[in-house]
């Protein structure tokens, strides 16, 4: 694949490439030059033509990109070319927020089940999914090819919930607790970490007044 | 300021330092070596060096740097040395989900009301806190000398939004909704943008499997 060489951060920006192609396509713009894509999107042109580069050079001189052939090829190379069955564990507000996301679904992540302990919320229905016991976890997972586990517990819960996914055949975290997770075996996690986000927002705010 | 030339990166790493050298502090560790350090954070202890120089060389040789010294020098940095008054516009899930933060709270961030278009959310209380009529958010903003807004709304209603917060004296957005608001004066802006960061683990997951 040629693919195999691109750098991470190149890899990061593409999602955005990938959203602002997405409105493009919605509004029937069928070309764009990266100086065009350079106004949107906020990258340079010269950084735009360099990243695109690294997958084959779609833009051709004097007629720019062709939305549909780039935002293809573009989800082809982060992935979305199949479904992941997908779990969230920790069904408070924040699990129930993402489980409402229907662009997720849309992209092809595919919401199979919610687990927690909190018998108050084991057995509700969260769009049309269901919130099941945690004991059951491991065994769910297995038996349904669950790839992706989204883990919206408290900062004391999360590690608990990465131990238990590491007996099973669950190769992605999707981490929301505050805490890093310990993991033994080659699992793929990503963090969002709000609170190390909004103290870059105290930061900034505290620069701009000096 | 000595900390004016400090690149973002370093800025983007110090609430991960904060982190940690809360959780040492919460189980009184009084001093640590960046080795030590840096087995905790996953930082090499040579960046941890070069990192924690920028602010005047807390280490010592053979002691280390001083736990609760460090962690309340890096909290001044991100100007954790008062409070913020702060609302959130959108009382959907994620904004109940930000509103029932108390780590938000304890960092000084304090959440003073919520907003929303919706009359069935209007008028509710979320952790204390009363879900307003949108058609107040201005003025409740400058009589309450709110300094950051989080956006919680979809993507359709965030630029409405954005637009509201440039007529007030509002200076900060945190934005969670999917879209690059477009703002003409010097608002800071952090974006939580969930999709990007969810594209990354699938494009993790496909390399992965190659």
């Amino acid at each position: 694949m040629k693919d195999k060489n691109i750098s991470v951060a190149v890899i990061r920006r593409l999602p955005k490439y990938h959203r602002y192609l997405k409105e493009m396509l919605d509004n029937d713009i069928k070309r764009i030059s990266s100086k065009e894509l350079s106004k949107m999107i906020g990258f340079t042109a010269s950084q735009i033509r360099q990243d695109l580069n690294n997958f084959g050079g779609f833009g051709q001189q004097g007629y720019g990109y062709n939305v549909e052939d780039l935002y293809n090829e573009i989800g082809k190379i982060l992935g979305l070319t199949r479904q992941y069955n997908v779990v969230i564990v920790g069904a408070g507000n924040l699990g129930q927020a993402l489980a409402n996301y229907s662009s997720f679904d849309r992209l092809g992540f595919k919401l199979q089940a919610m687990f927690d302990v909190n018998p108050k919320v084991i057995g509700l229905k969260i769009n049309n999914v269901e919130v099941m016991d945690m004991d059951k976890f491991e065994q769910f997972v297995d038996e349904n090819n669950v790839e992706i586990v989204y883990i919206c517990t408290s900062r004391d819960g999360a590690q608990e919930v990465a131990d238990k996914i590491q007996k099973t055949k669950v190769r992605a975290i999707w981490n929301f607790a505050p805490v890093d997770l310990k993991l033994k075996s080659d699992i793929i996690v990503e963090n969002i970490h709000l609170i190390d986000n909004l103290l870059t927002v105290s930061y900034f705010l505290k620069e701009n007044l000096e």
